[in-house]
């Protein structure tokens, strides 16, 4: 867990929608994770690779999980195709130390609710609002470089209340056009790993070309890198300090105390 | 959800051990579960029942969950063999409002590692240890009647790191003779439920006949009591304000942000 | 602290624009603190008293406070006149047990920076700004009967970042038309008492007339009501168990570790 | 703030116990500010400057602060003859982005009481027991290289409750010999700034000569580094959005809504 190594990114997505919708597959023509991963690319200590649900094992097969220090994620219409096994593998790489970037619709998505324990449900609507991020939290790392807020012209709406547990850390609360609000940047810490929720990026539109929401996907990463591996281990544990005989037989009550 | 109406509680327990260990059923002749409830039967307010693992649908069927307000929940040696659809149910019925207390090794039960998202795993080990819980939340209304601590003179020991989210509170902090500690006592909000954890509990000691341990599970069901019955939705949500019109056509730019 | 005694409540209030600003004296023609107060007399189980600023000890003398288990907080254009004494009296009376409702304005009052340890800025605008209050907490005590929002339809705007420590839970996020949000609505746990920030109320519009805001209000103080008043302590305590005999003059290492 | 910059260091002591005790002298010959500074300048990215109490301005006046990263604080038996204005001084710093890193009795220095809001308080003993910190968040970054646990065979024991705001995150909790357990380190964003409370040091004992516990330092301040330096501002602020005209006059019900 070397500061200096790179950092191995992995990103995630359905890869549907762009080869169904051509409005989609005109903003993001090699699809969504190839457009996120050209951005990441661009650290030079980012080692950047791709999956998607269509591959076997949805790419995330072999070693390519325990190779991740941090997994981008987005999904939207096919969340029910992921193997329960993959997403149990998901969630057990956060618990170790891997971090997971949650984007937009993985609000949904397996790995995600099992992070969450929660419905992570939302309200929402496509349609022509703004959305204006307030950035609450100006000294986080993931929020570096952003100013007071940033706006999107055009985005989905999601609404509160979010199903969520309460965030470690809230970094962003959007305003919408249509008159909600909605929690759209959250951390908490699950396990040994990283979890960082961000709202913008529905297919529609082009989000993910928007310089500050690429700025948030960086700092994000960066934000995510594991610190520790370590695996589950439930040991039964000896005394570190001496212990009483036992004295069962003769004195200890087997019911009731005083 | 009337503050006046009874409190419905549903004591669920494995009801294995006590068949199988001569030493567990003189302690729980009729199962930790009818000792819990037989306990939560004093108060004038509850209204108790039970159900254990091996009666049809683990005895959640039916109207069961919907008509509990509260779940109490042990288990130990089998929490495999719960169905997932229960283990569901259960923690469906939570995030609407069911209040939920995981005793001792529940802590591995399928609907709270659902609940939290995490290992919760645990060191630990069955010996002479001492408990001694420190009350670290005077003023929490799970923690009433309980003075600075309580000690119970023979329990398994559980050590940190307890692989759990960093609970909304934290009301109990556990000594060991052998030198551990432990939050034993901690809260956490899920969805419109309320999960309360509380450590002590093991089948070969007569914990839940020890005064103060009885005291909190009274007063954790108290706290545990829905304050609502929220379903699980994600509606699609007309503006309150008016939007812009859809511009698209002429001078939304497809892909880029100056 | 017997939770059928009735909640002994005191309503501090400046009273200063009242006096000067006939805008103000129009909706609160008895002041602010009286119009409050009158909303809470019509709880059967609320003991109300009013207090303010240029009252001898600003009202708060004797054994006022000693007397009181929920203050509610409204202050703004005089936080510097009220003395230190005071305030510091209102911080240890939360610390011991005592609710504390901090209401608009008041989040630049002495008692509740002291109790957030923070800034408490905001952005702020005095405009025909509407506000809609989204109820992000729906199973909280303190939205109970209020649906998924309310607006006010004229209100000062108050705009992030608010300068205040990650609140317990968070309850209200407002939309303003202007283009801002705000973290409206937020408790936190302060030694034994609790603390309940609610942002609207501005003395130029009628807010403390409006239904759902005398709503929370009312159960605001019902949250805020104590379960103990523990006063503060620092003792020497006696070990629970054998300490080991003071060796250190001959074989204690002074300076160093191995 | 860039992140290859050196991370400028104040350790700031009372120095008062080492000039009167000669046991104090004989385990910190120079103060421990200069012994816990020598630890930190073996950290070739780290400027340390030490400060203390008896100096002009307790050795924080004129640019001292401003040009201080993280602030080291360590104070016992001289808490009161800190000045109000230093004391202010300091929290300013810290919500701007400075780190604090508070240490042993500055639990109740006034910079700590300050930003915590709280009384502070704990049980105490000094005598003869052994503490042993378990490490319960081995991710975090103070607690690197730390293993699962680690001993001070001497130290002052001090006892829940600690009468602290519930942390943002847990690192440690202690294990006394005479039955206590305690919340030893623990962190907190207040501000911009990050404060990080670890108990161990008292004078008597030679704690800061102890390689996990110098570990812990070295962590803590790298972690505290600060990310911004964000002076406070409460802005007035001109809407983002059209506002409607102000329609008082006409049809604005002075008091009451519908």
């Amino acid at each position: 867990m070397s500061e200096t190594a790179p950092i191995r990114v992995t990103v995630w997505s359905e890869f549907r929608h762009e080869k169904k919708n051509p409005k989609v597959a005109a903003i993001y023509p090699d699809g969504i994770h190839e457009t996120i991963a050209k951005c990441l690319r661009e650290q030079p200590d980012f080692q950047v690779r791709t999956a998607w649900l269509d591959q076997p094992e949805h790419g995330l097969g072999g070693c390519v999980l325990d190779e991740t220090d941090v997994l981008v994620w987005w999904g939207h219409m096919a969340h029910g195709e992921l193997s329960d096994e993959t997403a149990a593998a998901v969630q057990r790489r956060v618990l170790e130390g891997m971090g997971f970037l949650a984007l937009h619709s993985a609000h949904y998505s397996k790995p995600f609710k099992a992070l969450m324990g929660t419905t992570c449900s939302v309200k929402w609507r496509e349609s022509t609002d703004k959305e204006r991020l307030w950035n609450i939290a100006p000294s986080h790392p993931i929020t570096r470089g952003i100013g007071e807020y940033f706006e999107i012209p055009k985005e989905e709406m999601y609404g509160e209340p979010f199903g969520i547990p309460t965030p470690d850390e809230l970094l962003f609360i959007s305003w919408f056009t249509g008159g909600e609000v909605f929690r759209s940047g959250a951390v908490w810490q699950r396990g040994h790993g990283r979890v960082f929720y961000f709202r913008p990026g529905h297919e529609t539109y082009p989000t993910y070309h928007h310089p500050q929401v690429r700025q948030v996907l960086v700092n994000g990463v960066r934000w995510l890198r594991p610190a520790v591996c370590i695996q589950d281990a439930c040991p039964n544990s000896p005394p570190l300090e001496p212990l009483p005989e036992d004295t069962e037989a003769s004195d200890r009550p087997v019911v009731g105390f005083k």
